[in-house]
Order: structure tokens, then sequence, then C-alpha cells
């Protein structure tokens, strides 16, 4: 593991390593804020998944999370969104390949090999991170977008190991939306019952550990109608008995600009089950 | 005067506008944040300065400051670095032409065209802002590096203009130091005299209005010794007994998150200057 950036942010420290993943089988950049508790004591630890195209560097430089993870002591950390390197496969398009792994395992050839980044998510980075970094066990788990549907399955998935989860603007339902669908198709092939495993509204239905959601999402989210569709949630926790706060926030829109705006509340909503 | 980013931001809008600059005589980016308060009065405006390679995005993007603004109801106005098109000339290196306009009126073929960033921030983007916009002509002014050393420059000469006036890791005597001697020769030519009129270590010797400079410089700085030399301002303004606050910041370098950590102490300053 080597450390390729080293930045003073908020008293203390936006660290950048590189390390070679034997579950993705590649090289891989993750993102660790430190903040200054954690000169002193074990923090919890905050992790964050970014949405198609992000590499680990979006979260970090765009939206001014260091701020509030400095108050309440929270360490970040923020992977990369797919396996990286030119022996990893990739395809033509931004949702399909590098930058687009979706937080599954992938069963289907070229991708099996490389495109395991829910094992990598929810197994090895923790591992990685509680052995060689100032962390305690206590996790929480939020992303944007693509990296919202990786939090909440992750979540949803893994009851016990999370003490809490928020997201923006999750693909909530990628079985029944484009993006969700070519990805599918791809890393999972066709059989549905593979897809519905890293569903989040066909987990909630089954989900035994009751954990809070909790979703803002842009009512001016140029990717509402055709890929995000928070009403599927809605439905879905609702008929489950499973606990949702979705706040559809005026104006926004799918950018960091609103990432930015709501991050502060989000990692309040963490330190609270966190600390 | 177009329009071409709207994105909700901390409830106000973080605006970018394209417009033709009759100073610089090609188009132009200006980035505009409009705090919640701008929807129901005038505010006072804070002009931002890049530095070196920066467009209107990177402070937008990066700095975070939109979340202080809109607590204190201040519109943030950020302009590209210099003149842009093909029709503007460049130079070979990331500090002369695009991306470098330094905030100086060049008088020097081929320069003296369009590198005129000093009356475009001084004059004509004002106008454009005061018009146009919520704004009250109350007026503040920092800026990052090359844009300290615009935001500074800019403050002193300009007596009554601006209320206040702040800096990040400012090129404090461009005529001393290798990136402001290659810009000084290329835009102002070899008359020394000139070069004194936008230098802010010469500038503070003759400044009549005594504006109190709010300066912060991390420790960490790769440029620190180089380029920067602090040290230079806090002599010259020592012996002129013009007041300086001059604050190294142990471990921080010259990236924006540095900007980001401290961004919300400097608009603080300026509110209270300005409201």
């Amino acid at each position: 593991m080597e450390r390729i950036e080293h930045r003073a942010c908020f008293g203390g420290w936006q660290d950048v390593y590189r390390h070679h993943s034997a579950v993705l089988d590649c090289e891989m950049n993750f993102a660790v804020y430190l903040p200054p508790q954690a000169a002193n004591e074990r923090c919890p630890v905050l992790y964050w998944l970014s949405g198609l195209t992000c590499t680990e560097q979006n979260f970090i430089t765009k939206a001014g999370a260091q701020r509030y993870a400095a108050e309440h002591g929270i360490i970040l950390v923020a992977p990369d969104t797919s396996p990286r390197g030119d022996a990893v496969p990739d395809a033509e398009g931004y949702d399909l390949g590098k930058g687009a792994g979706f937080y599954v395992d992938a069963t289907q050839a070229p991708w099996s090999r490389h495109y395991r980044m829910y094992s990598y998510v929810v197994d090895e980075l923790p591992a990685l991170i509680e052995a060689n970094f100032p962390a305690s066990d206590a996790r929480a788990i939020s992303g944007h977008s693509m990296g919202g549907h990786g939090a909440l399955t992750i979540a949803l998935k893994n009851p016990g190991r999370y003490r809490s989860v928020s997201a923006f603007s999750p693909i909530v339902a990628p079985s029944q939306v484009p993006w969700g669908k070519k990805a599918f198709a791809a890393y999972l092939g066709e059989d549905r019952e593979a897809w519905r495993r890293y569903d989040t509204v066909e987990l909630v239905k089954s989900a035994t550990e009751k954990l809070p959601l909790l979703v803002d999402q842009g009512d001016a989210d140029e990717f509402l109608a055709t890929q995000l569709q928070p009403e599927l949630l809605h439905a879905a926790c609702e008929s489950a008995g499973h606990p949702l706060t979705l706040r559809m926030q005026r104006g926004y829109d799918h950018s960091y600009y609103f990432i930015a705006s709501c991050i502060g509340d989000h990692i309040a909503h963490h330190a609270r089950a966190l600390r």
C-alpha cells in the first residue's frame, strides 16, 4: 500500500492510497480522510460510493465533506468505482466497464475476473482500513446515484455490518431502468433472480434488519424519471414496513452541488449512529 | 449575456454566464453564486480571483465557499483567469498566456489586445454584475496564488472601491520571483517601473488607504520559498505601517484543500466589512 496524496484539510489529512486488490486483481486507488480526532483515537468510518464516471477523486474534491467529518470525528473512505488498468476489460459508453462497476460481483465473461466491486467494498477494503488506519469497526455507508444503489444494497445485504446508511439520488430499481438493465445484463447475465440480489426495491421486501434508509433526491434531477424513480423505493418500503426517510429537495439536480448542499446533514445522521 | 449553468446550491444558485467582454475583446465565462438572500434583497459581492491554470470552474467546484456565502448573504463572483478563444495569443507553459493573465493590462505585443484582466476585473465585470444581478455596490475581493496577487494589487490600487481584501498563498512580489518575472516581462516589457505598479510589496509602500490585508499561507506550500515569499510582504507592511494579518497555517499546501479549510474564515472576515 503506497500513499500517493497527502494534504492537510480541515485540521486532518486528505490522503489517497494505491494498493493491489486481490479481489479485483488490479491496482486500485482509494481516498481516506483522517479527521483531527484520528491522531488520538480510533474513529468510526463512513464509506462513500461514487457514481458513474467517477474515481476516488470526485467526492474528495467536490463534496466539501471533510468539514463535517472533522466536526464529528469520522473517517471518510472513498474507493474508485470500478477495477482499473490496461488488463481490465472496458466497453463503449460511460455506463458499462471502467467507471461503472455497479457494486456487484460479475459472473459473466469478460467481466467476472475483475468486476467484483461488491466484495471489494464489503470485505477487502474495510479489512484494509481497519488494519492500517486508526479506524474502529463502527461503519456507515453512503453514496450517490450508482453509488447510492451500492450503499443501499450493500447495507441491506449485510445486516449488522453498517450502523447507518444513506444515499443521494440513488438508482433504487436497477432491474427496471436503462442504466441498471444494461449493466446487470452484462455483469450478471440474463438470470433475473441474480439481478434481484442487487436491487434495492427487491431487497427491501425481504430485509430482516430494518435499518432506516435516508435518501435525498433533487426534484430537478435530469435522471429522475428515467433512471432513478424514487417512488418505487417509497412504495416498496411502505409495503414492507421498512423505515425510509425520502426527501425530495426542491430545485436540486444530479450534480455535486446537490451533494455539497446536503452532505453535512447526512454526516450528522451517520454521526448519531456511529458515535 | 447567456446563462450556461444554473444549479441549486445551499438554498441559492450557482450559475455560470458567458458574455462578450469589450475590454478583453473575446467571449468570457464567469461564475456567480446567488445566496438565498438575493431572492429578496441586494447583496454585497465578494470577487474571487483564481490562480494559474484555473478557469471560473475551480473555485465553484472545489472551495465549498457557497455554504458560507449562503450563511452571510454574500454574492460570489469568480471570473476566468485570462482571455480565451482561438483568436487570443497563447504561449508554451502553464504560467504565461491562457490561464495566466496575472490581472494586469498588458502593454506589449502580442498580448496587449486581449490581456487586460486588470481592467476587466476592476471595471467591466463589476459594472455588469451590478447592472444585471441583485448586487449592491459593497465589494470585497480575494483570491489564490496569482489570484491572491490580483486581489491584493487591485485593492491597493483602488482606494475606496473594496471594503475588504484577503488572499490565500499570494504571489506578493511578482517583480522578484520566476512566475512574476516571466509574465511581467512578456505583458509589460522590461520597464521595471511598470512592474512596480502591479506588485503588492511595492504598492504597500505608497498606499494611501490603509485597508487591512488578511493573508493565509500554508507552511507546506510547495511554492513557498521560490514563488510566494510572504516574508517580503510582512517586511513591507511593517516598514510602511500597513495593517497585515499574515497567518502561516501548519501543514497546508498550495491546493484547494487549503482554500476549502480556510475559506469560511475569510468569508466571515469579508462579511464583517460588507454587511
